[in-house]
């Protein structure tokens, strides 16, 4: 098929998820890379800030105007949290804007208020094509909110049981994540000298932003609210996020019964894996990948379901998600220039 | 004051848990090392296979046999699960026997077939002087069970909030854990090239050995039986156990309420730190050392208590541990050749 | 344009090198995989022993046969080391077969007994692309022996200096590499516990066979033998190589010479990329891909050239090497399944 | 023996430098500590700074000022570059300052302005008892310049061979190393998602300020120069530097000899261990501990002697040898509160 390429903006093109937006776009045949801006590293080479961008070193970043983003069929907005609805507000209706920040995910002005801190920018199209009815509503969609990297794992892993019912809405989720999640920027207790080897806690109590993400998320599902525990831990590896979730089990529901609700409801889907019995997900299984893998199983003693699921919070977390979702919006194949392989070892 | 040194065997000394106790022994002023004896590695010099213990280095190892462990004051039993009984059987009751395996931590033989397939050998003094009572329990023993690692931090994490009744009995933990808690042996999935860049679960579902003897500690704090959902997580890390442990609230009870139950329960406990408001636990502050750090506080909206520990599994979570409960059996000062600070960064 | 895809088989699938050239071969357009055969693993389906190729986790590995073997295109063997000539000669002279073993590299009979302790299988057309003269020999072959990891770095590294005479041939290669290098063998030293947070030097003095490999390439480049003191440092990270190379300059060649040299030497190579001056190589920008970045300065004071290139061992270093070379001899497009795009962070 | 305890302060107690004397001054029986300063972290508790030294978590850091360093025994500066100097020229001749910092450490005032740019504060006896003369150099000493973490083990590792004049004035050193030698200042490049799973080269071509330290150490040996060639290597782990060292060899000599050098330049020193014919060093062996392994050997075919050193580079490379060298300044036994056992795994 010969097609025109479809022209992508990415704006902050120097962080961790606009790196990851460029690495996906390079191997993506129907996309071709447009103008790329950065904020105070706007003049630089890309070379410079993203080596591993080898085709892209020589490109050079641009400040985030609109002068610069325009003339585009789709932009990428990897900026930091409050600042993407002025600029897509002046992009125009007839471009696809895919947002990889925080601002355009929750429906409810107070929850966003409460956690962010700053008026409620709206809210835009979710891009979990995985969810029920959502691959329709982000085909031919020109907004889309991408996921944060905690809700897309933690509720890919509880969706199934949640939504057939068989676990109370109470639901307990302890996520062991990457460092990249936390950006580029340079904070003390981010250095490899203080990650490596290390294992801390951060955001506990139900504190962390993502909280109100993964409850509405999971309360789409049933006829009232699920309470949500999240606890986020830093591991020092810089992708991936593994999440144990568990929830009360209903009474009499088996390992094979809860592996059927698994199976009936990822059936066919093409990055979501549910793996053998007895296999229990790992995190670089999914490195570089739009891939989840998926296992659960019933603690009888304890009473619980428990689930885990592994992603890659920059990919199929991320810059994966952004891709896909643009698929979507575009027309395009949903798995065009993604991958379910990982990088391994 | 002076004294005549105790004079210590340790049988298994070329695997983790019996180099931490080596490691330990060294520093204690009261101590002299004596036979060190190993499996398949008996007369290898100790510096091939621990190259960290300089001053042994050119000690060899001896074959673990009774005539080898005679003539000790205590001996640690580094081996292999059920391998200590017939040992211990044989070194006469005024030996102190400290054993670093699971042969004696469980008092229900049910419960020891059914996770370990064997016959059960019995039960010693369960090593956690932390625990009410427990010190003097251990002062002046013969035998003693060391903790395993993650009931360890498991138990001194919740164990205020349960005895005190402001959580419900039905905990989740979910511990990330360092490599080295899986021993020396060598199999493929914990080669550096699998285990570096990778999160994985593993014993979901309540199959891991260490959730019966997790049960039974918090179950003598109440009046009933602990529910307990318990998972580890592997984590790129030698050392280190980080514990995200959860409860259902009771209602009511508030986060201050949370926090001063914690600091009555573990006020003047030479090595447990519960660490001031807003600070929470990361496992390189406890590396190499016998501290334990908590952090607990109350989410509202889930209705949970949350409470995170940190040890470092193969000192405070073994070798530690034994060498705490060697002073405690001998009558020395419980803290002697221990410390509370980690090796950071 | 259309055409029959190319049937390929991989022998000694479950390994490292194995995997990778899978991972490769799942990306690439003109590739169809087939037969995939393991040793001891024969019999396993593929995702439990490589659960990051999730598009073949239900492929069940064959035995390492001719039968299972024969009808392909192409074969790439990923086997221990003695074990592909025999495999070869009955593959028939028609069929592509890529060695990523060392059977074939060396030329020289006596130096592989002196290093291998066996009987010399023969020389097969060397797979380093990049070499003067060696795509075309490379083009339509039926035989590749792919180089080895660390010769694949420190020969394009040093490989412009030498050859324009700059330098003396007396070079000192230090190169800090990935564990993946050292296998999925499970090794005590190699396990994840040993591995992280340690630097080990091994194969010192000139004993690593790899050195024979380096002085054969860069002998090549002058009237005589070059002097290569080659050691290998193992370092806590899943894979890349570091190559720190050095030797004596000659009289008056300056940092902007050397420069030149490197810059005509390699001007047009896909995969090879001289670095802005002042940027230096790190591996994290080529994991995954099959770029090899290179930076050459010179030191006045020490009189030396110093020149540092970074490689995947298992991408360029092995997997991609392999898939390049059969691109070459199919006489498909040499970059195609291929990228210059590294994983980052 | 009963004495008054010495006091120590340590300016600079919130970066890693201070840490780490504190971390040992917190296990020397002679010692008690006093004030703890800090620059911009002044006013805060160190437990918040310093989480893993819990004895001291209550302190709260004062402002490096006169006042609050005087009255004590001795005073560990551990501040940028080029702040030392006015401190200790405030504190009196009485006092033992052990300067952690470079300040002191170089006799050639045009080298110290070529490669830190500023101007030369002097030189003070330099802190690293194992060279010939230096330890009768230290003893009751009121001023020490602790040596680099580099020069430290580079030193070390050629010292035998360049003052036995079996090799040539002409030596490449390429020293992998962990993060914290780079400080906890926050910087992009040595964030932990940059860090983990990369290897990079920096300070190429002798620009690195440790070259000519070293050179400064081994010329002494010799009548004339030792050219130096050195090239640091960033790898990703914390801690630990594995410095591979070679030159090339007088003829005749041969690894015997050279074995015999070097056991007969260190056989009673406390702190540096030649291991075992055929075992090379890790740098894990060393972690935590004041011990310096080393290995050699001769490579004929290259014709070189290369030698391989491991040390701390927290631990001797700064605060073990602080700590050392305050020992020998205040006359105590040199070894006090230090060992020579690392903490493995």
């Amino acid at each position: 098929m010969h097609m025109t390429k479809v022209r992508a903006a990415v704006a902050g093109a120097s962080g961790y998820a606009g790196g990851e937006v460029l690495r996906l776009l390079l191997a993506h045949p129907d996309v071709e890379i447009g103008a790329l801006t950065g904020g105070s590293n706007a003049g630089q080479p890309l070379g410079a800030l993203q080596p591993h961008l080898t085709p892209l070193a020589g490109r050079v970043l641009q400040e985030t105007t609109i002068e610069n983003l325009s003339g585009h069929d789709v932009v990428f907005l990897a900026l930091p949290h409050g600042q993407s609805g002025a600029v897509a507000a002046q992009l125009g209706d007839d471009v696809v804007v895919v947002d990889c920040g925080a601002d355009f995910r929750l429906e409810d002005a107070g929850e966003w208020e409460h956690f962010y801190g700053s008026d409620h920018a709206g809210t835009w199209p979710y891009g979990l094509p995985e969810l029920p009815g959502q691959r329709e509503v982000l085909a031919g969609t020109k907004r889309v909110a991408v996921p944060g990297c905690y809700p897309t794992v933690s509720t890919l892993t509880l969706a199934p049981a949640v939504a057939a019912g068989i676990v109370e809405p109470d639901v307990v989720v302890v996520a062991a994540s990457g460092t990249s999640g936390a950006g580029k920027a340079a904070k003390p207790h981010l250095l490899g000298s203080e990650i490596m080897g290390n294992l801390s806690a951060y955001g506990v109590g139900g504190t962390h932003r993502h909280t109100p993400e993964i409850t509405q998320n999971l309360s789409k599902m049933i006829d009232g609210e699920v309470k949500v525990s999240f606890t986020p831990v830093l591991a020092p590896t810089p992708r991936g996020i593994l999440a144990t979730c568990s929830a009360p089990l209903k009474p009499g529901v088996t390992a094979e019964e809860a592996r059927a609700v698994y199976e009936k409801y990822y059936g066919d889907e093409p990055f979501i894996r549910l793996l053998p019995e007895g296999q229990w997900p790992q995190t670089k299984s999914v490195i570089g990948s739009n891939a989840v893998h998926v296992q659960v199983t019933v603690d009888e003693r304890a009473g619980r379901l428990v689930a885990v699921g592994v992603v890659d919070n920059l990919a199929k977390g991320t810059g994966g998600a952004a891709v896909q979702c643009m698929n979507l919006a575009l027309g395009l194949e949903e798995t065009t220039g993604l991958t379910a392989v990982g990088l391994a070892p």
